[in-house]
């Protein structure tokens, strides 16, 4: 179905990247084109793997094509000494990791795992142990940047590891792919501040749509009153880069009809991993349980459901 | 009581200022200092006046003091081309403005009104109408900064003015009070801005008390995870300025106790604005709604009360 | 424009009514057809006036009309000694009693005023006290029952008085209107308790649609849980008398295209006032706060607005 | 370590229990004494069994006892006919049913299961499927009526069956512990009537706490709002039955110290359960989410957690 034209000759000199969903497609790219190493891929679903070999081969016309298709995971944890995964949800990863022909199964001693799949906590911790287990090392490395981040390479890792040797180690292949690598602390904190600062944004959102939501029904120009925002007390990210009113950004999603950016479906998904999260530790998180519910409402309706979360103000706007 | 040492000579070179408040006096000194201008002072509370003069008189031990205290608004409206009110709520603008001896009855056509106070867009709207029947303009122009932006005298001052001609007469007197002097609309568009503003500053601040909450239980350094939200999608003046987490920020009120800073008090009094707006325009404002009562409750235990409102923070942390 | 036929003799025999509309129109009937008494009316809107006149005028063919039409309330306090109002909200009663020709202008000392109107407890206890200052009586006594109970004669009236005494004077009205008198309290109660009932009731419906909805989405039979929960805890007049199920309950506004009922509108006024209240009072009602922007957001939608407030169960329905 | 003085005969005439805890202990006691089965029990906590044993002998002195002490749960599969398990969360079920030497492991064709444990209800069908394939018959039959109604025998089972023949064949025995039996419907849905009905009760409780917190910060004598309450639209279970007022109902827990009723910490795991339902249904229930919020704030203070749920009523009256 589809082929190398090498193998790579030893594990030493190889990466295997699992998961070349809408993220992990362009981080595997960068991945192959900026570390010079060699790649062994695996993805569940042949055609994404296809349309990664495809367009590296047109990429290198003129090269040898230096990338594997493996049949499994364990078949990359063979070939390769540095595995990153990137997959959409919790079960995804056990079964990456865990599975019959997971990655443990052909781990062996000293090689390192990157997990960057935006999962819950405790099974990424569940998942690493089992990897220091086999005496390998695992670690959570989730990304900020979305999609467009990942293809311009510009990404932010944050990685959980027990030592700061480890995020040296991996440093390199992840600034093939990303432009920052922050060492959060222990095991899972990668994951844990990925969600927590997810986490906060959407509660931003909701608090700047409805602010400017309140100031347009006043009869102000949400433009103008974006501006002052931005340089009063009420600035962030979400006014200065995300900002939900069309036209004020020319890049923003909101400019874009929506469209790009972050879906709303996809923070829902993050803020449902921080209250999951905030359950289990007993966490009382009053305007993030009701963030939650209002994501999940917008996100129920079809004409937003697959837009960026900042349309939270167009539903606001439509309610008269 | 208390007394000047000469009366300026005429109402066109002189200042007036209603209202020596913890805002109003820092304001006050500064627009004295640095207008060159003389100036008429009134406030309700004697206490006040003299506080005022006192630290004027020794300020110009060499040269004459420049100030005038008026028994009523009505005089300084009689005595000033420009005047000023900083006062605490609504029913105080009223009284300055229409009671018997108000700012009404003292005014003539031409001169100019700044009320900087934040209160309801709806009463400034009626009393800069009375002033406009008189033939003077009377503009709303709230500030951000806080006390220590008004000792400083770099407040930003939000202008509502049906024309730019009128922000364009008054800004040199604001400017010798702040640093920025933004023209947001037509009347009434000051305050909105500024209600706006701190409205979303206080469902961030929630937001981020959460997240930071949600974070150290998960058991991460807080200050680790404000670094990371600093360069993140989460970042706001929420988390680089006043951020909740004790030690991460020298400066921060979090730093020194939750002292200084924005009394939640305050804040609880601006979002209660922004709420009694939303509903005067059926403006349907969930995540603000619960934002209120959270700082409500919080702002009802006298260990809180007197707070900055980053002590929200507190509040979760102990509630274990 | 309209007429009476005869005139009450003496102001000891006629009771007055002011405000005819949805619910002081059915009120007034009942007043007059069971009361046997001589009525004196007011309306502002001459419309609403000629409907009465003109039903009772049918209803009383044979008879002679005891009705007379006021020019102004202080005509109808001048000649009746119990007078009712019952006014959509605070301004009208403010005027109605305090107004250039209120019934403030026209009582005479032992007269007694009893106010139906759902109005801020504050405004009624400023127009009470003046009532007093006549040395007239006036207190609170809102009802319960809505539209339906005052056309049936079934109202329950919540009333505040300072003295027992006071509501057994005007018991006999009142049950001529409805079928309870209840004594709350001091002035004002009759109005707490009012809105404190509607808020509880306000809330409950949403936790009832929302217990429905999940219900429903998790695969059950809406009526079959109905009947559950009605013999359980969750029972209440929410779920046995006002059930959000089209066809659980036959007469219930849900199985009539949620037409009828309380309105959506009316009781977001109802919650309007009861967050007022607790503004004034610093208590803080996360629960409540919530369930006003609920409702506010759902009434601003024209297909929901003038529905019944068990129309939030359609809203969550339409939300998958 | 405990012993029983005679095995039952035959499979046919003995009934298994699973779970001695708070209430299935007494449900035990009551299943035994009610309906002159045998039994055979099993508790993975030897001291609970132990307990059990013990109160049986004292009760059956001059008979023989007709219990059987498991040593798995597969043990009381193999010797009964029909097996009631009452554990307390989803991962004892999975484990009784489905672990080693679970009832799964021991089971024969024709057998039935009925399971009071209040769990996901996703859990629930996962176990009762394992047993349809097994050719027994496992439903879904949680109670409502607490320690109290356990004890009393007072219990109302919601049991969830593909048909109506079952819940007949298993009336009998529930019966012998309670007084009422419903079919909610297929596999499932008595979880879900369980769930739903606690979750509105949950809702219920914070609106009546609220609403008599206003009164009272209003003015009004809570009892005597209560009694309007019972008596017009804003009734339910909560006003009369629990009461959060102390004094009002002299056996509610209110009354004694908030000690006793529903556990803070209980309904508060059923709202989890509801609101983990809501999430997998994408249901957007956002009084539902405040509600769990604000029972998890409650419960991390020391002095509620172990209280009866009405003692939100005490968190808010000491927010002043």
């Amino acid at each position: 179905m589809f082929s190398t034209t090498r193998a790579p000759s030893s594990s030493e000199e190889t990466y295997g990247f699992i998961g070349l969903g809408q993220m992990g497609y362009h981080m595997a790219n960068n991945l192959y084109k900026n570390s010079g190493k060699n790649l062994v891929v695996y993805d569940i679903n042949p055609k994404a793997v296809s349309r990664f070999i495809e367009y590296n081969k047109q990429q290198s016309s003129n090269d040898s094509l230096r990338i594997e298709v493996a049949s499994s995971p364990r078949e990359v944890a063979e070939k390769s000494s540095f595995i990153m995964t990137m997959l959409p949800e919790s079960p995804h990863i056990k079964e990456a990791y865990l599975g019959e022909k997971g990655i443990l199964s052909g781990i062996s001693p000293g090689k390192i795992c990157v997990d960057s799949s935006t999962i819950e906590p405790t099974v990424s911790l569940e998942v690493t142990k089992e990897v220091a287990k086999a005496s390998a090392i695992g670690v959570d490395g989730p990304v900020s940047g979305g999609v467009m981040g990942a293809e311009a390479g510009t990404l932010t890792f944050m990685v959980g590891a027990p030592e700061k040797s480890i995020v040296e180690r991996v440093e390199p292949a992840l600034l093939s792919m990303g432009k920052n690598v922050v060492h959060c602390g222990d095991l899972g904190t990668g994951l844990i501040a990925k969600i927590c600062n997810n986490l906060l944004l959407a509660v931003t959102m909701v608090g700047a749509c409805e602010a400017l939501h309140l100031g347009t029904k006043l009869g102000m120009d949400p433009k103008l009153l974006s501006s002052i925002m931005n340089i009063s007390s009420g600035r962030s990210w979400t006014i200065d880069t995300a900002n939900p009113i069309p036209g004020y950004l020319p890049n923003s999603p909101s400019s874009k009809g929506y469209e790009g950016g972050f879906a709303i479906k996809l923070i829902l998904k993050d803020v449902g991993l921080a209250m999951s999260a905030a359950k289990d530790t007993k966490s009382s998180m009053m305007a993030s349980a009701l963030t939650e519910q209002i994501y999940r409402h917008v996100s129920n309706y079809e004409q937003y459901s697959n837009k960026d979360f900042s349309v939270l103000y167009k539903w606001l706007k439509e309610n008269k």
